[in-house]
């Protein structure tokens, strides 16, 4: 069939000033030595799970907390208290990404200068949480094997804006369920953000957990000099 | 560990005269006997196969078209009209669901009277699809097993406001890598939505299409009556 593909672009116009305030949070925490890391994937490819193997990890290096983020209940925040981390869920009551002036809401009931590494999970969403600067000074992505490996065509700013990208459920691939290939995959990450860390995991199985945090170590380290 | 979990409620207005728009819509396209159904879930749970499944079951009995709407890319929309399906592409430029108006945009270059059923691949997200009515007679959403079957809880707004769920990749149940209870999710989803429509499906291995396929062939000949 040759039915031509129509193209109708639809424009709209979201954000305000909220990379000056996100730009204000980072300055901040860059001063007071606490580092702020926002981790961001679709709803169910692994962000909780990936908290846990990581804070876990480093309990007994950094001192930690997370902010989580959900349209509604608490479960997350749940997990991760039951793991013995100290963790806020924020409830945006239908809103779809988190700004700086809510993560602010967050942070007001931490206690800052008591934490070195502070995670934020946003709300499961490939798309608005792209948009918003946090004021975080990492934006992690998480893309879990069953999403398939065409997902940057689809979500380009998401994996245009991220330090690094886990790729969650690898343990998915020795089965004939998916198709996913790592090199097409990696192909269209590369070409949208060629500096990109990428960090193939298994949450279940603990798998690629140590290079990924070996990383983020480095990287909270290097900002405490 | 006992930490409390401590709750913090953002609230945000994100609503407009849209649902009036969406009731005018409705009530336009039932008038001229064409069906229009909203097809929502996360990025890469199967929106796109689902459809190519779909319209190859009921491309002899009904006339179709297909509008996809993406933040980026026309990938979905080149994958439809390659199976001999019409689609227009939406690109909705960083806009993370589809309103009304946005619909309105996608019918105005496809031959309505000329069809009998169209679908709207929504932007891949739990979160905002579910705010927003397009004015389409149906809303079906699909989870895939991968996710997990705690998305109900996560996401209540989604799964209460489908008529339909389509629980894709079934064929991952039989392996160890998921711990996915179809139970435990349906009872989570009955609390939210008692009367919900539940068809578990492969759209790899085409097992439980033919439900999902009769139960709608169902519902687009009872409104052409």
């Amino acid at each position: 069939m040759s039915n031509p593909v129509r193209l109708i672009k639809i424009k709209e116009d979201i954000q305000a000033d909220n990379d000056a305030l996100a730009q204000g949070l980072r300055d901040e925490l860059r001063q007071r030595r606490t580092f702020l890391i926002n981790l961001m994937s679709s709803p169910g490819a692994g962000k909780t799970s990936l908290l846990l193997q990581t804070t876990a990890a480093l309990k007994n290096s950094l001192r930690m907390a997370v902010i989580e983020a959900d349209i509604d209940s608490t479960v997350d925040a749940q997990t991760i208290v039951s793991s013995g981390i100290e963790a806020v869920q924020l409830q945006t009551d239908g809103f779809c990404h988190l700004d700086v002036q809510m993560v602010r809401q967050g942070l007001a009931s931490l206690d800052i200068d008591a934490l070195d590494l502070i995670f934020i999970e946003n709300v499961g969403n490939l798309v608005c949480p792209a948009e918003f600067d946090t004021g975080a000074e990492l934006d992690v992505m998480i893309l879990s094997v069953p999403e398939g490996d065409d997902k940057p065509l689809k979500y380009p700013l998401m994996f245009s804006k991220c330090d690094a990208l886990i790729v969650n459920k690898i343990d998915y691939l020795e089965t004939p369920l998916t198709n996913f290939s790592m090199d097409a995959m990696e192909n269209r990450v590369r070409k949208l953000n060629p500096g990109i860390q990428i960090f193939p995991v298994s949450c279940r199985t603990g798998e690629g957990i140590r290079e990924w945090v070996g990383w983020l170590a480095g990287k909270v380290a290097a900002e405490k000099v």
